[in-house]
């Protein structure tokens, strides 16, 4: 597969943006990070008065036949079952979701379950759940291919300029931590954590099934190659959301270490995508601090969130519309007659 | 002045408080720091179901006789002027304000100027600002409790159950980091940063400046008497603020490093303030992280802000909201028919 994203980069506008920035009623530089926030979404929105239109929450849920080694601290049946949590409001991205305004759709890529439909509900089901990557590739090429076409065909179809990125898959917390020590070449013990909630037991356990799945996907070096090995089919969806925001000049927030494995992915295939991306978020699971320095990106909160779903990404949110808002509302020294600072 | 303040501590309360959070779908623990906020918000409103009501931002501003010295890079009529921007609803604590629905009140606390009436203005003005406090007393034990009352005054009149900090005041990191300094025995070295821009020779000029205030009032150790001796008129009715909303029990959202200073003066007369307290972030400004870990608190954010205003308090208020949706709103493993973790 070959993905062109435009390099948006553009020095004439960032210039401008500054300017104003620098001209608001504040000394320079005092809203700190957020005015970096204000910067970036100008530059992905090409405009000097960004605002967020429609914004989009997008879940991506599906099984991993890994689970069946005891990855996690959870059975694979919580996949389903929380998808239906999030349907019907009762889960924490659903609540930020309403909170914030933010349109909500699950993508069943490959939950182990048949739903009733839904309206909030997208089904592009590949398989039932990947396979079980310490026996063999989680995804067929095939398969990882058309979950790609599905994440841009899902984000094509729904509106607005800002798409914020979640995720729902007992086990994909290993599929993350795979993807990361194999395309950033680090050590797996380095990129695994306790995900839902294993004691120091189970993460010994679970680093030595990662170790021996790596091992068996020695081969499996170029990005889309470790990604069918390695799964799973919500992140390889994600994968294809992220380029198709990205080509449209979406804002891009990712939430936490499973969209950000998708979203390393997608950079290593195409760079410019992370020029579309805020980082939400630095959470707790082990791990996500390393794949943050290796995408270097400097995430909003730091909150020890570890819950995924979408969850940080709702909670960055309304500093994104406040760094949109001090952009376009707030007064100039000359238009609010505020003195300048002495000499 | 003796001020009681009731210990607001409730284990039966917090017991179900946390009792409520484990349960939530979600592995425990999983929403981080946001739980630990609910609880907070939970106790100080004692109840298990925490809703917000009527929010209200209140910006004390008041000018102060040590800017002659030198000690900020912008002029003291600065102080005026922003009033009227946030009056104009062009600043930023406006733009943020007007974001999330937090009623904005500015109080005249001390300005040199004569405003014109307005509705969100309220005019307690003890003197048109403070003296140079390098020369004597900043005011005199009639103005602070003056000032200290207004303060009480001002939060009564308000409805709702949550107040925001926020101040205006060309000197005042100067006041803040001599209160922080004095009150807590700290090198004045320690405490003092770049206000609003100083550079590096502005700043040695300032913390020099602060040292002589030290030394002139090295009699003035209690909390009362070295806010009467340092500034400033905003700090001060702050001071009133914290005491009266603490006394209602509403929460209070800490801005930065001088609304910090008021809370540290508060707390040091009547420690059970900050048991309502919640800090919004962790600003640019030298002294604040030290003030901080005085205080035990660890605040939501950590964006470099160092705008002061009520900036920080209104970018982390969602963030509030959040926590309280948590609780309210969020499922049950069993209301969800979620599975639990396996054994």
């Amino acid at each position: 597969m070959t993905t062109t994203i435009d390099d948006i980069q553009d020095p004439a506008l960032a210039a401008r943006l500054q300017h104003l920035l620098d001209h608001k009623t504040k000394p320079v530089g005092a809203l700190g990070r957020l005015e970096a926030l204000a910067l970036r979404i100008g530059l992905v929105l090409g405009t000097e008065a960004p605002a967020l239109q429609a914004p989009q929450m997008l879940v991506c849920a599906a099984d991993h036949g890994l689970a069946a080694r005891g990855v996690s601290a959870y059975p694979s049946d919580v996949t389903w079952q929380m998808v239906e949590n999030f349907l019907a409001g009762g889960a924490a991205v659903s609540v930020l979701a309403r909170q914030h305004g933010l349109a909500l759709t699950v993508v069943d890529c490959g939950v182990r379950h048949d739903f009733q439909p839904r309206p909030a509900l997208v089904v592009r089901k590949v398989a039932p759940g990947t396979r079980d990557a310490s026996a063999g590739p989680a995804m067929t090429p095939a398969e990882r291919d058309a979950a790609i076409a599905n994440g841009r065909e899902v984000v094509r179809a729904l509106p607005g300029n800002a798409l914020l990125l979640g995720e729902m898959g007992i086990g994909n917390t290993s599929a993350a931590s795979l993807l990361l020590a194999r395309l950033e070449g680090l050590d797996i013990a380095d990129c695994t954590g306790a995900g839902t909630g294993l004691d120091a037991a189970g993460l010994a356990r679970k680093t030595a099934v990662l170790r021996e799945v790596l091992a068996l996907h020695a081969q499996a070096a170029a990005p889309l190659d470790a990604l069918a090995a390695l799964g799973g089919l919500e992140i390889a969806t994600l994968v294809g959301a992220v380029l198709q925001a990205a080509a449209e000049r979406r804002v891009i927030v990712v939430d936490g270490f499973i969209t950000g494995a998708a979203v390393l992915v997608a950079a290593r295939i195409a760079p410019a995508v992370l020029q579309r991306c805020v980082f939400a978020h630095r959470s707790g699971e082990r791990g996500h601090a390393l794949m943050l320095e290796r995408l270097d990106a400097q995430p909003l909160l730091d909150l020890d969130l570890r819950l995924g779903e979408g969850s940080g990404a709702a909670l960055a949110w309304p500093l994104l519309v406040s760094a949109c808002a001090v952009l376009r509302e707030m007064a100039s020294f000359e238009s609010a007659g505020v003195s300048q600072r002495g000499a």
